[in-house]
C-alpha cells in the first residue's frame, strides 16, 4: 500500500503532478526528534492519516509527522527544513478536497491541530485572535455566550488556519464575505524560520502590500499560518430559516438570481438538488420533499427579517416555489443546517465504497442558471450518480460525482465532466474554484483562467518568498 | 524653482527619502516621442503639475509626462522604461495626500486620465469594468440611471485606478467595505511590459494567489493598473441622512462606538469637529451648529431605515446628542455630503496660504475615543490650527494640521504631532494609515507597524515583480 506508484503519466488529464519525493536526511529527522521528542513520528499509520485528505488521489505518505505546539516550534521546523531543503506540508483538520495535504514531494507533515487556543476575544471590537488549529465550531462555541459569532462555515469543521490557507467560504458568504474579507491579520512563520505579523486589529488599512491577503489562499505554499485575527459579528436579533421546493433546479436558481439582483440582504441562500435532499433525508432522518430546494436564512431585526422573508417568498412564488416552510426555533434551524453541512458525507453514503470527485465553480450570478443547467444535462447523459449543493447566492455551486475508485472509467468520466464544467465557468467569466482552492486538482484550470502571465507572477512571488521551494511544493502550480 | 533641493538630510524626521534622480537617456525620450507624438511632453508647466500632489512636499518634477490612451501604450511605455531603467510614476487624478506622485528618483509621469471609458456595465451581475482613469463621480453618473451605485468615495473625485492603488475607502466603508472588498479584478501592465488579468467577474474565488489584492494598495510600485472590475450595489430603496451635535468630541465618538458594537448596519458615520464644521459652513454657506457633529446615513427599506434611525437616535440621546436633524430629500443630502467632501479644501481656506499636514490613523473601534482625545489634547497644547474629520464607524480619523509652509517650525511641530498620533494608533493595535497609503510620508511608520520581517517580505515581493525598480521607486519603502 505504501509503495510509490508511478505518477509520471497523467492519463486522466486531471493535472496530477509527478510524484517526486525529496528524501529527508537522517540529520534532519534526528534534529526534529531532538527538538520535539515523541511529537515527531514516523509511524506508518500516522503518516498515512496525514498523507491523504478528502480528495480522490492516492499518493505515498510523508516521511514524518510532527506536532507543533507553539509558533516557535513551527519556526524551528521550517528552519530545519529550509536548511535541508525538505518539503513541509501544513496540516490542520485534514479536510481539504483538492489534494492540498498530499506529500507529492515527500517531506514532513506539520500538524498544527494542537495549537488550538483561542488567544484573545475582543468583544468590544468584534475581533478574536486564535491559533491556527482552532476549528470553526470550537470558535463559535467559545464566543456564542458573548453574543457573537464567526460566520464562515465550509461544510467540514475545518481549522481556522486551513480555512485561511484555502480562502474558504461557505453558506454565509453571500452576506458576510469569505475568509478574504474576515481575516484582519496573521502571524506567519516564513520558510526561513522567521515569525512575522501581518495586518492589525483595525478594520481597514492602507499600510503597504496586503500580505494578509497574499497568505490567505496561498494553500500552505508561502509559509505556515500560526495565528489568525478574525472579525466577529453580533448574533442577529432575529434569525429565520426557510425551505422552499421547486419543480426544477432552473426555477430555484432563477429565484436566487432575482433575490440577489434585488439587493435583499439574505444571509444564506443554498441550493440542494433532489439527490442531495434524498441523501440528507436518509442520513439525518429528515422528511424534506425530494425535489430541488432552496434553504435560506435571514438575519436582522424582527421587522427586517419579516420584510426580507416576505420579499423572498413573493419572488419564489413567481418561480413556482411551493411548500415554503419556516424554521424559527434554534433547534429546527440547527437540524436543517447540520443536514446541509452533512450533505457531502450523506451523499457518499448513497453509494457504498464510493469516492466523490467534486467541482467547485463560481460564476457571475446572471450566468448561474446556464452554468448549472448545462452541467446537469452533461452528468445526466453520463449515467454517473451525482449531487449538487450550492452557495448559489454567490454564484457558487458544487457538483459531486460519485465514483467507484476501482473503476478507472468512472473517474475518467467524472474528471471529464468536471473539466467541461470548469471550462464553462471560465468562459462565463467565472472561476475554476469558488472556495476549495487549486491544490493538485485544478492546476491546469488555473492556467486557463488566469493566463500564463498571471501564473508567472504567482510563480515569481513563490520563488521570492520560498526560494528553496520547501512550502507544500507541487501545489497550485506543478 | 526647478533646481534640485538637497533632500539628503531629513531634519523633520518625517521619513522623506533622498532625492536621487535617475536620468532618462535621450534614446528613451526619442522612443517615447516616436510612439506617442505630442502625448509625450517635457514642458515645464506640465511636468510641475504632475510632479506634485496634495502632500506638503516639494520635489523637482519628472523629466517628462506621457499620456497613455490604451493598455498597449501603457505596456509600451513600461517596456521602454524597463529597458532603460527609468522610473515610471502612474498618474490618475493627482489627489494623493502622501507624496505618491512625486518624482523622487526622476523619470516619467505616466498619465492615464485619458483612459476614462466605462467599458462594460453588467447591471444583472452588479459589476462594472472601467479604465483606470475613470473617476468615481463619472462612474456614479453613468450607473445611476440603472439604479446602481459605487460606494467608495475618498474626499476628492479620484480616479478608480488611483483609488485601487492606494486601497482607498471613504464615508461608505463602514457598510460597503473599501477598495479591497470592491475590486473584483484588474488588468495590470507589468514592469516588463506584459498585460495580465487578475480575478474574474465571480464574487469569490480560491484560484491561486490573490494578485488582485496585491496590486490593490501597491501604490504604483508593482505595475500600472489599466482596467478595474468593480462591484456595484443597487441604489437603496430608502436613504436618510441625519446630523447630530454633541458637547464634546468624546461624546460623538462614544455614540459611534455604541452604534457599531450594537451591529446597526449604518451606511455612513462621519465625525466633524467644530473646526471642520466651521470650515464647511463658510465654504458651502451652511448654518450647521459649530460643535462636534456626527453626520450619518442609513440605507435600506423604508421600515429598515426608520428602525436603524430610531436605534441611533436613542444611542445619541444617551450621550447628550442634540439637534438631531434629518435630511431626507436627495438635495438636502447632497448638500451635506458635498460639504463633507469639501472639508479638506474648506479647512485649507481657513488659513490663507497654508498647507495641511494630514494624518490618517485607524484603530479598533473600542480605542477610538482614547486615540482621538489624546491627539486633540496634544494639538491644543501646540497652538497649531487643526481640524478633524473621521470615518469613525471604521475607527478611522484624519487630523489636518494647518501650517504656513514658510515657517519650518510649524511643519516640524505638525510632523511631531502626527508622529505621536501614529505611534499611539500602532500601540492601540491600529494602523498608521487607514486609507491614504504610505507614499513618502509614512515609511518609518510602516516599519514600526509591520516590523522588519514583514517589510522584508514586501521588499522581496517588490524585487520579484519589479527587479529593475522602475515602478514608482522610493515609495512605501525608501
Amino acid at each position: 500500500m505504501n509503495a510509490p506508484r508511478d505518477f509520471s503519466a497523467d492519463p486522466l488529464g486531471h493535472g496530477l503532478p509527478d510524484y517526486a519525493p525529496r528524501p529527508m536526511p537522517v540529520a534532519m529527522l534526528e534534529a526534529l526528534q531532538a527538538r520535539l521528542g515523541n511529537r515527531c513520528s514516523t509511524a506508518l499509520a500516522l503518516r498515512e492519516q496525514h498523507g491523504r485528505d478528502e480528495s480522490p488521489f492516492d499518493v505515498p505518505p510523508p516521511e514524518a509527522v510532527v506536532f507543533a505546539e507553539n509558533n516557535e516550534e513551527v519556526a524551528a521546523v521550517l528552519t530545519l527544513a529550509n536548511e535541508h531543503r525538505v518539503p513541509v506540508i501544513p496540516y490542520g483538520a485534514g479536510t481539504s478536497l483538492e489534494g492540498h495535504l498530499l506529500a507529492v514531494q515527500g517531506g514532513v507533515s506539520l500538524d498544527v491541530s494542537r495549537m488550538n487556543r483561542i488567544l484573545r476575544v475582543n468583544a468590544e471590537d468584534l475581533t478574536v485572535t486564535v491559533q491556527a488549529g482552532v476549528t470553526r465550531n470550537q470558535l463559535n462555541a467559545e464566543v456564542r455566550h458573548q453574543g457573537l459569532f464567526f460566520p464562515i462555515d465550509p461544510g467540514a469543521d475545518a481549522s481556522i488556519g486551513g480555512m485561511s490557507a484555502t480562502r474558504a467560504s461557505g453558506t454565509n458568504a453571500v452576506r458576510y464575505g469569505t475568509m478574504k474579507e474576515n481575516v484582519l491579520g496573521l502571524t506567519v512563520a516564513t520558510p526561513d524560520g522567521r515569525l512575522i505579523r501581518t495586518g492589525s486589529r483595525a478594520r481597514k488599512s492602507s499600510a503597504g502590500y496586503d500580505l494578509t491577503r497574499l497568505y490567505v489562499g496561498s494553500e500552505g505554499t508561502l509559509g505556515v499560518i500560526c495565528e489568525v485575527t478574525l472579525r466577529l459579528y453580533p448574533l442577529p436579533e432575529a434569525v429565520s430559516a426557510a425551505i422552499c421546493s421547486f419543480e426544477t433546479i432552473d426555477a430555484a436558481v432563477r429565484t436566487t438570481i432575482a433575490i440577489i439582483q434585488m439587493g435583499v440582504p439574505i444571509a444564506r441562500c443554498e441550493l440542494l438538488d433532489a439527490h442531495a435532499v434524498r441523501a440528507v433525508n436518509r442520513h439525518d432522518k429528515l422528511t424534506l420533499r425530494e425535489a430541488p430546494m432552496l434553504l435560506m436564512e435571514f438575519h436582522g431585526s424582527d421587522a427586517g427579517v419579516a420584510e426580507q422573508a416576505a420579499v423572498v417568498q413573493e419572488i419564489a412564488a413567481d418561480h413556482g416555489g411551493t411548500g415554503f416552510e419556516w424554521a424559527t426555533t434554534p433547534e429546527d434551524r440547527t437540524r436543517l443546517w447540520t443536514a446541509r453541512h452533512h450533505a457531502y458525507l450523506s451523499a457518499l453514503q448513497m453509494k457504498p465504497g464510493c469516492r466523490a470527485v467534486t467541482t467547485d465553480t463560481c460564476v457571475p450570478i446572471s450566468r448561474l442558471a446556464e452554468s448549472i443547467n448545462a452541467s446537469v444535462e452533461e452528468v445526466e447523459a453520463s449515467g454517473l450518480p451525482y449531487f449538487i449543493v450550492g452557495h448559489v447566492g454567490d454564484g457558487n455551486f458544487h457538483m459531486g460525482y460519485l465514483i467507484d475508485p476501482a473503476v478507472p472509467d468512472e473517474r475518467s468520466t467524472a474528471e471529464q465532466l468536471s473539466a467541461r464544467m470548469v471550462a464553462r465557468a471560465i468562459a462565463l467569466e467565472g472561476t475554476c474554484t469558488g472556495e476549495h482552492g487549486i491544490g493538485l486538482h485544478k492546476q491546469r484550470f488555473l492556467l486557463q483562467e488566469a493566463g500564463e502571465g498571471a501564473v508567472d507572477q504567482m510563480r515569481a512571488l513563490k520563488a521570492a518568498l520560498d526560494p528553496r521551494n520547501i512550502m507544500n511544493p507541487g501545489k497550485i502550480f506543478g
